[in-house]
């Protein structure tokens, strides 16, 4: 559609509807996402046919449900809303929504069939890392990836890590969450031959410091093929391992 | 051979040599190495038949000799010696050696064909990054990877990134190197659908403090699909970008 | 007024109704502003005739109450009222007061006519940094500035930004306000050629560290022209803004 | 020029020399800046007629030399090169180049006569602080201001400040420039009521933390129409102050 | 029970009930734990027939129940709740539980006869320092350790650490708690000859930083055989002191 | 009374009744405080015949109700509790309590008459630091101090302060309070030749990081003279002030 | 001499030979020092009689040399020159130039007369300290102070400090100097009672962050009376313990 | 010797040789140390017949040769000296001095018989850490015990640790030394039931801010029986470790 426009602006120059001069200033001007390479819409429609993503956090409860509904008349068959806390979920008038009170996730529709290379993993070092890990486990799977959890398997206790070590080395993408001393994305980037994201959590206390010890704790991991995001972004991670998960053919 | 001391042992119990109870002892105490399943080496043998990598730092010229050599003998035929200053490369032996004075990088033997998905982009936002981005673009190119060098396209004069749009969109990874303000990774993830993996660099002066602005600014990206490695760690965003590239069948 | 208690005392030298010992003592101890040369009320007196602001946080009812009604009796027709929450305006005895829930500002009196040199464009990166400014356009628009308002234009989808490149290339001043990674700021700059005030703000959650990424990443922005103020102060922008816009003539 | 390839394009469009598929094609591939409306050289072609500036950290002398003849070549008769350390600016081959040792400045050509509206007036709080304040000062002339310096007037002898009152209640703008407190910037935003932008500099010891004490307390100034620029950002501060001093007509 | 497995399986390799190719793919599969080296359960089995620790925080009432139920009836006699806040506490349904308020323990059966080498002694720096303590103190006691508490022995009244010089120069390990300016672990481990474990805690206000300042004064600490646990973390000072308050036979 | 034991024990071996080896081991056991030269009770008796402070925080009311009246038995006249709350304050039995809400302070009997050498002047930058100047003020006062406040004198408007120069400079100590960028403590400095106390306040937002700002400001003072306290310590600056105005004859 | 002016303008004002109008316009350009109430010279004019100061650091040779001459001219006696490194002294053409080497002082002339009201205790916690306490402890003696030196009593053995315990129980003013942990403040601090001085030192490694931990430590000194300058401050705490022990009469 | 001094007072008051009251002043100066219960020499009588360490830093070759042949006099037979550098070594005229250049340790006289209770395990995660393992190894063999060293075992390469299990489930002390993120001594901790001492290193580069990320993932442990030591203080754990080792019968 955004490519007609100038299809159609210079059917007009090669008939002389529009003068030469006319036709810079118009092209000037053009807004740039009308021209066609960019992505009209970087953050929703991201694989179409399969999952989109709202991030609800900042968004009013009549704004989420103008957005999903309109997606929903777009044919858009899966919807994810994330940042979406318990009192605004229950003002939310959307049939079908699912709730998912740990990752403060809503749900529309049925998770779509995986259809990416391999599966993902999703390993906590704690049980306090769950709700991030689900936020990123959801997301994944609402992207069209299979997702395996391993939850708890911190490195003071290192052999429930060990017990799982056919997933991890079976594993296309591996996410690791962790909070306090954040280890574990080292020992999992020491174990596998595939890329991990590492998700320092805000969990612990002390000199923790909201999860700062262990985001630098990951950033300086020795094993090679990690790779950070920011404090407790699940989303951001489900997000880049099902990106990972889907390459080009 | 590993598992052949695995196989003796299970061979020894069948034939009746070795009692149950000894075998259970030995197996206890065998290396984890030998039972198999981990990787003996991680760091050095990722990609048989492509390339390995030295870590130089730490590390005489002696026993860098010592480790290439030994690495041509088992019949590699591309080594990169990484953190090499000018000093000590000038101090080995080892003929054929090529010395890379600004990623500080030494290579024996040819590069190897590039077998990878698609091509790598090395963005950097400007020319005091091109070190870390050669020790990026070389660790990539001597991991099997085809790379595409864009450098000194920072956001500030956003106009010569654009001029590079068709390169970022058509990518299979992106490492986006940048001190300062860091910004060039939110912007390339703006634009590109495929992984991209930040770089900061402890480029800058004042409140960059060493590059910790960069890093921040990184992690808080608002694009998807943007992870984060270390500041100034240009090989292991290489190393990354080439696993993402090399993925399974 | 003040200046003439200083020539009062000189003409009383002049006659010899005062000594000259007594005026030395006298001039030593007057009052610093009463010779004139300092701003009696810098915060309030800014723009005669066009709007005051009052600093309503830290203050009582009561007390802003009586600053309100004091400058309306001196004839200031527009009066703003900053950083007031919801429950203090509630409890506010002032006719015709406006109150702008978002920027937490209470408004008294028409807007002034603009009667500024340009434009002053206010840029935000998401919509939650809508707040901020809301406070920031407000001000400058009591200050008697023609304000454009483009918010949510994010670099991570540098078209949204692209599509306002008009208002952005013909702003007098712009004022930039991001949180999370702050890169708003350099990119506005280097597409910009007028002064960019940059606003962090405490958006974000993880490593934004209540805005310390924005901040640190606006103060390394590669792009010339761009300058700082506090995290949120919107205040401190909008008046700058207007500052500059009303160059002396 | 870069106008003229899209009027060509154009008018082979309008001829029928080109197809409409074939220009859409173009059209969309064409370097953004071909486009015309953006700054092609935003850092160098600030002013044409006045001054231009070349960033000497990180070019060789060979690339230095290239840009200045390149520029000289074009008719440009006056050229600033920044952050030039001594031993590189002795490696210049520049006829007429004259070096600045404290500021680390190269001057290439007469500085222009001054063309802004009002007086720039450089202040620093202490004598240490005169490199990165000659910096600011040259800069701001390079691009045709006048500068008014008063170095050596800090919070600590408060009177040498207001010795200089008239200066100060006079000026256009002011760049305040001080490390250990930072204090001078609220003062003097205090006594002026035109924009002040303040430069924190690395002078200092313990507890400035390389001048982190002077950029948060400058950051935190409760005077209105204060901003802040990077640590010892003399540069960034000249060319800001410049800008505020040449606003459109 | 572990180690019977991997009897049996060798059994069945003696016998030829299992082929040698299918026992190597069962070794190298079996869970690590099950070759019987690993510690089991790291962190509850640590002392048996003295006490056992459940950590209460992010654990469900149910959970907590259940874990402790299942304790005693594997025989189980003193089981220690910690971090457990007093509202999750009255929801708990276990018989005989004893709730100290202060340190947020929960406690179930007899405090065990001590069997330790000597005494530890927990000193604190203020009485606020009590709660962490407190959880020092218990959890010490619950592994059958002699306590005596010091408490609010400060180094700003010197006087009142000296009159306690015989239980700190008789004491096996020493557990120094403070908040503020953490001196007190210095000064006791001048005084002492044995290990002394410093916990910072999070009390004070200002620059305290949340505990920040005591724990790097504590690290910075002139005083041999002082080492350090993290803020507030009296439960890991305690069974540290009380592991060396065991020692092996 | 402590004195007494030891002498006692001395006529004991000058008469036989105590061996001599009986009485150094007594010697060497006896408590500190008892050999008379230590301060008994630093904190609360500072200066018999004044006043005596109770620190509030962290102590139950039962606890500050003994204390108050333990030391009204002792024939104490005047008692300050320092951090106390409202609610708690309401739950004091202590007849005659008056309760100062702003500085959390209770106070018990009358302010004694001055006896100090000089004035103590209280300065804050703006009304919202009253809080920690009020606690710093009647502190001063409860010790024997004539104080003079001069609050809202802040740097921003500089006149005001020079308004108060003749108190400035005649102060014998003076306590100066500011949060955000704290350049208050400077200016004072730079204009007294008395010692100047600064106390950083935790008043600000965005990059003062709760009195972090202020403080480093403080201690990187120009001015000669000024030393510094603990974020929002208006206890500990009002105590050292009452030392310094009551030296010893 | 500043005051004649103003009484000669007064007097001209009188006998008609100065119109009011003139008058009043020359008074208010007056440089604020001449009206008399401002220090002329805050830093170097301390104390007349006694002694002088020059800050060494960021003057040239010369620079230093003329302000010395000028002093003596004047009649200066005594002249101390602070942060002057040993090249720079050597380069001093100053007869009589005395020049301590760990200090990095120059002294002209004899240490006056000890004139203050009791002795300054100047005390560091190891030998590292020195160089920064006699800075302190010289700074004190040339502005006529007796000064008593306890070097090495650091609290790691506290033995040593307290064999010290006379000297700092009879101190007027107490200096307390400290890397590392910072401890020795607060132990000094509770046993004496007069002002203490606190001066953290960048001496340490590790987690003492170039002297960070010893400044916050001290910040948070529990003990009262203790206020702290800048790390390594020897200067400031010299001059500001001579200003407590020669207070006003 | 010093409590001669106590009998010979106590006998002159029997005999009547010293008054009583001569007698309670002659004790109340009397220095602390001389009445017997501190401990003398704290840092260096560690351990009576075993070794002594000399701290090398900070003082001079002439001091550490006196300090070292006044040891030797006494009949000490093995003395270490720890942050010696190169060259200063190399100026100690001390027969029989074995330099260590990689921990900076010269050593005099033999190695003592360990007597420790077991072995020390030291382990680091790199070859770079071996410096600060070896301080900790010597100071910890010189002071009587047995060390085991398992270097370059860092968690990323796991199976290289685990093939080293039974010297850490073996182990009396642990010390666990790691740059970078610190992970070993997690892993080590959740191995292990003895006492881990983490010992976090200055080594790595980027995110590791001089081994505060280190420090910070030790201190967040979830181990238990893990407490932590100043960055680079192999001296501090090898002495620590050694007085675990050798608690008291």
């Amino acid at each position: 559609m955004e490519q007609k426009e100038l299809y159609d602006l210079l059917h007009n120059v090669k008939t002389g509807a529009l003068s030469v001069e006319d036709a810079v200033t118009k092209i000037r001007l053009m807004p740039f996402e009308d021209i066609g390479y960019a992505k009209i819409d970087h953050h929703r429609a991201v694989r179409q046919g399969v999952g989109e993503v709202i991030y609800g956090a900042g968004k009013t409860p009549e704004q989420i449900e103008g957005i999903a509904r309109s997606m929903q008349k777009r044919g858009q068959k899966t919807i994810l809303i994330t940042r979406l806390d318990e009192e605004k979920a229950s003002r939310l008038h959307l049939p079908g929504l699912r709730y998912e009170a740990l990752p403060k996730l809503g749900l529309l529709g049925p998770l779509p069939e995986p259809d990416g290379i391999g599966t993902i993993v999703v390993a906590t070092g704690g049980t306090s890392d769950i709700p991030v890990a689900e936020e990123a486990a959801l997301t994944a799977e609402v992207l069209g990836n299979k997702v395996t959890r391993l939850y708890d398997v911190g490195v003071a206790g290192i052999h429930r890590l060990f017990a799982c070590r056919e997933e991890i080395m079976g594993a296309e993408v591996i996410i690791a969450i962790a909070g306090m001393e954040g280890a574990l994305a080292s020992v999992i980037g020491g174990l596998a031959d595939c890329p991990v994201i590492a998700v320092p959590t805000s969990v612990g206390y002390g000199a923790s410091f909201g999860g700062l010890s262990a985001l630098l704790s990951m950033l300086n991991s020795c094993a090679s093929g990690v790779s950070v995001v920011n404090i407790d972004n699940g989303f951001g991670a489900g997000y880049l391992a099902g990106m990972i998960n889907h390459r080009r053919i």
